[in-house]
């Protein structure tokens, strides 16, 4: 079995972490499958929505330590692979924020450290009940600064720093409150209500979702001014889409739309 | 009737959306209204607070989809109407920002697309019990971007994303969770729970409340150490004016301040 | 009696404002006492996390309105005496930011002005139960100008500018669901509780919290792909600590970590 198993349904891609003997750790190999299959869904014009996943009983348990203390073994200690190591790791994480579909993390069991950190970068998170979520890095001696850069834009500060710093737990009722996910349901339906969400966003049009989206997070990192400035083109573009124009006109006309997307 | 209604109750302005029967959606004329309006009492001392409500059914059900419909007529299919119209609607949205008096926001019924921009632009919000809040634009093939410039900078990131992509409304209660709103109230008692709040702010002292709202959204956008050197001189602005001085005094020798604003 | 305590505990510093007469104004004693207490800790390795209390029925009423006054009497009005004592007491504030252990604010009976502007400085807070937040200077005419840095860093905007404009209390239910503490306690166990957090965070590798706190409020301040870059880097070095290398192997290995610090 691959690594990472990807499973088109209809328009949803469905992503599942399997490596579960590991806990779905984010090792090299991981990490490369992640990146290609991101980088195969960026031109997938059949796919609207994505999922992600993990195979056995955790979602992700964080960087693969194992493969980690290998690379010490370097002349330089490792100085080099783990800088190379954070890169590919930041890059796999940003790269679902540039990634035209919305991508819904789907955890469970346990989502630590940059497991944590996936389930922040994602776009939307639908978690089983009883997933414990953390950033418990600073247990062993190593905090958790990559993760903590996802999960600081995700939830308050002084919650953000107390995770950090205890290494402490949080359960899905907390993690909703906060804002680290959007809904927590029992294990057994979990499947079914990451499907659900991401059939709904399926079915809106995906020229729309996929302006949306990039428009959210670029104006996210500017003042108020400018975010209105370039919104603002963002709104044209979107009105002079064919199928918005049809959205509207039946929208108007109290009819379905008949979109050609 | 106009299109907009003011009516000065005291040092009390309260502006009501008035076309009730377009949902008072922010047509060419009630954006016009509006910014003439919100430039007349930035001028206006004898205004300390202001409240802005709908008629009707609904708060504001955001642009006029026919109005801009009409506006694809043009030979560019629209393209200079509608950079024009966003940038127009802009200008009323941050024209709450830049005013000096606090403005709150009364939705009931409905407050969507940019009606829920309209709400989020505002510095504090009541709304009465069982209004519908959404940016539902996506539903429809044009996504709420410049909407969710407001909304983002109220609400976590994770839940603003899903109000954008799912179209789905939220009620008051998640809104005063998410920070949406302030409070809500049974629709019966919103006019006098609007009111109150702004008599509570227009018994404080105007000069003061002038300046912490602007300094207010000018340090947001800065970082730390920027923020505490420009507020350090708002401070000692405002511990110069002559009725802040009479505020101190008064609180000292514990009796009520005699400020001459 | 000092006006700031200092009791060391292990490795966990206790301060104590202490002018329970004067609700432990921030006067000029009082800041200058907590710069210097700051600096010392800033170069102390003994110690791994801070606690700021409070002594007698409050933690700390904000500044010191009777000596503010005095200050008029200077030829310029106090204007330059303003300006000094708001830069003094801003880098109190980002003194605890910049410094390498937790600090933990222990807020208990009122925590007001630039006491509520204390308490949303601290990395993390306990309060007693019924302990009351705000920041109330508009009730005199001084907007609270400086402690709204510090306060909309830690709350959404709407709930900061309803504090800031209405002057109102909020109490601690309340303020962790805003996220300006983190837990509240009964009173006779503010102490115990807040110690026990201490020590959890100073049971962590030093060397992990230091660069991590450091980290994260750096990268708050920047747009996510600079913040990946910079943690990128604080990630390397971390890992090349030795006592991180020995806490990840102690992890694998399944014995507790032999640290050195």
């Amino acid at each position: 079995m691959p690594i990472l198993i990807r499973e088109d349904q209809g328009a949803i891609a469905r992503l599942t972490l399997n490596a579960p003997e590991k806990l779905n750790a984010l090792s090299d190999a991981m990490l490369a499958a992640l990146q290609e299959e991101f980088d195969a869904l960026r031109e997938d014009r059949s796919i609207r929505a994505v999922i992600l996943g993990g195979a056995g009983k955790a979602f992700c348990a964080g960087h693969d330590l194992k493969e980690m203390t290998q690379g010490r073994q370097a002349e330089d200690g490792g100085k080099a692979y783990f800088a190379d190591l954070f890169t590919r790791c930041s890059k796999v994480m940003t790269a679902i924020r540039s990634l035209p579909q919305p991508v819904i993390a789907k955890p469970h069991g346990i989502a630590t450290a940059a497991g944590c950190q996936l389930v922040a970068s994602c776009d939307l998170a639908v978690a089983a009940e009883g997933t414990r979520f953390g950033v418990n890095g600073v247990n062993i001696g190593l905090f958790c600064s990559t993760p903590m850069v996802a999960l600081s834009r995700n939830i308050p500060r002084k919650q953000a720093f107390e995770m950090l710093t205890t290494g402490e737990f949080i359960e899905p009722d907390r993690a909703i409150a906060l804002g680290l996910i959007n809904r927590a349901v029992p294990a057994d339906q979990l499947d079914d209500a990451a499907m659900e969400l991401a059939e709904t966003l399926a079915s809106k049009l995906g020229s729309a979702v996929k302006i949306g989206k990039q428009a959210f997070y670029q104006q996210l990192e500017m003042g108020l001014d400018d975010a209105y400035d370039y919104t603002r083109d963002v709104m044209v573009e979107n009105m002079l889409d064919r199928d918005t124009e049809e959205g509207i006109n039946a929208f108007i006309e109290k009819r379905p739309p008949d979109w050609t997307q």
